[in-house]
C-alpha cells in the first residue's frame, strides 16, 4: 500500500499586534518596528494542512479532504478568521502572535483530532513573501 | 507618439472594521456579519496604479516607474501600512473603511500628484477573491 | 457618489467536450483537435463577476459580495461545478461547451437577478494561459 | 560535487470520476459525494516531477531539464491531458482515479525511466487548494 | 451573435539594458539606475494577447486559440524568447527597450495578421509587479 | 520550546548564458540549445531563504525577518540584481551560470552570517516552470 502525503489549502483573514508586554514601548518598537502599531494590522493567511498515510484501497483516499477541512475549521479556522489573534482567541492567550507561535497553536488543536493518517506539517503564510512550517518538534 | 498604460503594483497590510457609527449594533451585525468584529480583522491589500499617457522618446517610458512608486507610497501606502483604517489613517475619517470607500480615498490623494500621464484606474484586491475598480467618476 | 466596479471571483470545476454534432467525425477532430476527445476532458474554471454602481453610504458597499456571491452560486456555479457541460446543464443545451459560449450562458442566466448596481462584466478563466471576456454585446 | 534537487513544472488537464464499482451507488455517493457525478467532471493538474543529484561539472545541470520534460511528457502526460482517468488511461486501470492514485500511478511510469539523477519526489495539485505528494514509498 | 473577447497568454524571456545611446553616460545612469547595466540583466515576460469579435455558431469560437498562439509565436514570441531586445531584435532596432516600446512592437508585428476577430489589447508584465497595456492608439 | 522553519522569499532579475568555455560552440549548442544565446537572456528569478530553529520567548520569532532580509540582500541580491551572473558577480567566476550553480553559490555567501537559527534550504525559481533547491550537502 503505497504511503501518500496530501494536503487540503485553508484562508483566512485577521488582526495581530506583534507585542511582548512584558517589554518596555521602546523595546517592543525596536524589536517589531511597524508590526508593533498599537492600533493592529492585519493578513489574509494561507494554511497548508498535510498528513500522510496509506492509500485506502476502497476509497483511494489517504483520508476524505471534504472531512480534513471540516475538522481544520472547527478546530482553528473558524477560531482565528475575521478575529483579533491579541483578543479574541483562546488558544494564543499568553503568546506573542507571531506566525512561529500561531502555527504553533494551530497544531496543537488539529494535531490529536486528525485521522486516519497523522498530520505531518502545516504551513502558514502570512504575506505573499513569508511564510514558516512546523512538523510538530 | 502612442499612448500606453502603465502599472505599478504596490503590497501594504493593514486592519479594519466594517461599521456604521450611525447604526445600531444589531443592524451593524446584519449589515456586516464577521466583518464587524469589535476587535478588527485584517488584509494583505494588493494596489494597481495605472497611468496613461504618450511615451516619451528620450525614456520610453509613459513615467518613470521607480518615480510612481515614489509618490504612491509618500501619498498613500506609507500612510496606511501596517495600520488602522478606522483609526489611524487621516484621509478615511468619517467613512466605513470599505474597499469601495478606501479605493476613492486613494484616487483622491494620488490623482492631483501624478504626471506626466494621468492616473486613469485604481484597482485594489482585498482578498484574492474580491477587489474592486475606480476610474475617477 | 463615486462610482465603483466590484468584482466576486468563484471557483468551480466540470468536464466538457468540444463538439458540434452537426458536423462529421472527421471535421470535429480536424476543428477542436484533443478537445473533441470522445470520453471528455475537464478544467477548474475561475470566474468574476463584476458589478458597477454607486456607493452606498449607508452600508460603503456597491453591492454586499456575500448577497453576490449567493446569486452567482444559486443561479450559475451550483449548477455546473463538478458537472458536464455537454449533458448535464440546461442553460447549454444546444450551443457547443466552448469558453465563449459558457460565459454568454452564465451571462444570461446572472444578468436579470443583480441588484443594486449593474453586472458590467463576466472573465472566465478555462485554463492559467486562456480567458475570455463578455460584457453583454 | 554539490548535489541539488530540481524539479520541471508540467500542466495538463482531464476528467475523471471518482468512484469505486465494488461499492453501491449509495455507497458511491455516501463517499464521494459531488465527485462521485456519473457524467464526470474535470480539473487542470499541475505535476511537479523532482529529481536529485550531483551537479555534472561538465553541463552545471543535475540533468537537462527538457529531457526531463520530454521523458515525463512520453511516458505520463501525452498520455493523460485531455482524457478520462477512468476510460482512457491504461496505467489506471482498476484504480479510482484519486489524486492519490494518479500520482502513485505517474511515479511508476516516470521513475524507471529518469536518470541521471534520481526520482524522488512528484507534487500533483488537483484544484489551487489540495495537491498530493508521493516518494516512492 | 454575441461578441466576446478572448486571450491567450504567453510566456518568454530576454535580456535588455534601457539605455538611449543618444545620452551621455551620465544622463543614462541618471535617467535608468540599475536599469541600465551595461552588461545587460532581464526577465521572464508575460504576453496577453486579446481579440474580439463575434462567436462564430460552427465552432463556438471567436477564433481558435491555436492559430492565435501560433501566429503570436511566429510573428513576435519566437523572435523574442531567449534573445537580446537591443541586439536580436530586428523590430525593436532604433528604440529604447522598455515595456512601453516592447508592447507597441509587438502589436505592429501581430496587429496585420490576426483574423477572424480584431486584436483589441496587449498586456506585458516585465516583472510581477509591473505591467503595461496597448490597444493600439 | 518548538522548533520552526521560516522562509523569506526575495525577488531579482539578471542576465546570463548558459555556457561552458571549454567547449565548442557546437557542443555547447547542442548542449544548452536556446539558453547559450551568446547575447544573453534573462529571468525574473525568485529567491526562497529558509531558516530552523527554537522559537525566541521573548520575540515569538526564530530570527527576525526584517534582519534575514538585510543579510540576504547585503550578501547575495544587491550583487546579482539587475546584474550579469557571466560578467558581473564574483562569487560565480569559472562555473556555468545554470540554477543549480547559482543556488549553491547564494548558499556559501549566506550560509555563515545567518544565525539565530540554521540555513536549512534555498529555493531558487528561474521561470514559473522549474526550480531547484539546495540544502548544503
Amino acid at each position: 500500500m503505497p504511503v501518500v502525503t496530501v494536503t487540503r489549502r485553508l484562508h483566512f483573514n485577521a488582526a495581530h499586534r506583534v507585542h511582548n508586554p512584558a517589554l518596555s514601548d521602546e523595546e517592543n518598537e525596536h524589536l517589531f518596528g511597524k508590526c508593533n502599531n498599537p492600533n493592529w494590522h492585519g493578513h489574509n493567511y494561507i494554511l497548508d494542512v498535510s498528513v500522510r498515510g496509506p492509500v485506502d484501497d476502497r476509497t483511494g483516499y489517504v483520508l476524505d479532504l471534504a472531512a480534513l477541512k471540516r475538522i481544520a475549521e472547527e478546530r482553528a479556522v473558524d477560531r482565528i478568521d475575521h478575529k483579533n489573534f491579541n483578543l479574541d482567541v483562546p488558544f494564543m492567550r499568553g503568546v506573542i502572535p507571531t506566525s512561529e507561535n500561531i502555527v504553533v497553536g494551530i497544531w496543537r488543536e488539529l494535531e490529536p483530532a486528525i485521522r486516519p493518517g497523522k498530520l505531518v506539517k502545516l504551513v502558514l503564510w502570512e504575506t505573499p513573501n513569508n511564510y514558516v512550517e512546523y512538523t510538530g518538534e
